[in-house]
């Protein structure tokens, strides 16, 4: 990943990694022009000089612009564009965007951190299912379930339309089988995962493993 | 704590709990009316029938309003409540907005989950520290170092005053050294959170204590 001058916005981001995804998903559906740099995490990508030099804190994703703003955080970048955007993809009304608000965080606490560390052991590091940490299984499923209550009354997370809650949220669900989770069990769960990738127009994770 | 009719907006949490304090330290300075409903954890209090028909999560801070609307997550209680008040703890600047809710990403995702929880064990539950995770103490003197960096150039985390990223913050930062941490490491840190503690008027932690 040579250093080169930007000149429009850039994602950094690692293919593989639903944090990644999720700010370039949005991007697509909002037609936000934008240039993405693959950053292979795995083979040390988040800590070459290069990739230091634009975030010291060495993670992605994160987004760029030609001015030398830069902005890291999946949720917080999703939500930058959305709203610079005017999308609806944030609900105007604004107790319904607090709901949205309290997803996101959600995502962040309590999905992110059992899911997608769960799919990244056992998945990516390959992990034996004996040395996984077993609060996580617990607690991924404890997640899902949260998820399940929710979308067994409402075809999306907040209100009757897709928001960004839905694209934070499906990132990890989708491959939350990489993570030895069974969303069978969870069926509401399951249809919604169909429905924002339908909308996201991305392909069905499981044919697409 | 009975489960009574409120009249106005009804703020659950315990007292012990950083991430409870945040809405409360946001609505005491935005003199926004509440009533305080104390839920003590280390006693049960998320657990009775009464606070699960409220909350079915289980799980404190929640705003309530005599509608019927409920709101979890510490974060996103603070940023509806100044949103809804107009208040200039959130920019106005677009960008500054972004830049403050990826510190409140950041703050649920890497500094509560090391800080708060090494915190709680060590504090609250006692845990000797030969049984706590080492990754506590690492994952959390990077996360003071990530502040220190910032608030080595700025007075505030984000621009020249103080946002809600400041509060979210400072609830576990200003009682880090009940879980062990040493903020006399992080010069910039220490200084930021008497200047924070001083803006919210609370008192300082470490004298409080
Ligand atoms: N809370 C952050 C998480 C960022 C994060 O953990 N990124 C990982 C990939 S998913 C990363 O860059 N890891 C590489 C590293 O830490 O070296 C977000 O939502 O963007
Ligand atoms: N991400 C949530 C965290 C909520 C949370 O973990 N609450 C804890 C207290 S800090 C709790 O209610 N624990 C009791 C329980 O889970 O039974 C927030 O920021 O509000």
């Amino acid at each position: 990943m040579p250093n080169r001058e930007i000149t429009r916005l850039t994602l950094y981001g690692d293919s593989i990694s639903g944090n990644c995804m999720k700010p370039k998903w949005t991007a697509d559906l909002l037609g936000i022009a934008y240039d993405w740099v693959e950053v292979d995490i795995l083979q040390g990508g988040t800590r070459t000089e290069d990739f230091l030099s634009v975030n010291p804190a060495g993670q992605v994703p994160l987004a760029r612009w030609p001015d030398g703003r830069a902005l890291p955080q999946s949720n917080s970048i999703m939500l930058y564009l959305a709203e610079d955007a005017g999308s609806e993809l944030v609900p105007a009304d604004s107790f319904k965007k607090a709901q949205m608000m309290s997803w996101l965080f959600w995502e962040q606490y309590s999905h992110e951190t059992a899911i997608a560390v769960r799919r990244f052991q056992k998945h990516y590091l390959k992990t034996p299912e004996d040395q996984i940490d077993p609060q996580l299984m617990a607690r991924g499923r404890r997640a899902l379930g949260v998820m399940e209550l929710q979308l067994t009354y409402t075809d999306w997370l907040v209100g009757d339309a897709m928001t960004l809650a839905d694209i934070a949220l499906v990132a990890y669900t989708r491959v939350a089988h990489e993570g030895g989770f069974d969303l069978s069990e969870f069926p509401s769960v399951e249809r919604w995962v169909s429905r924002t990738e339908a909308a996201l127009n991305i392909p069905h994770a499981k044919e697409a493993a």
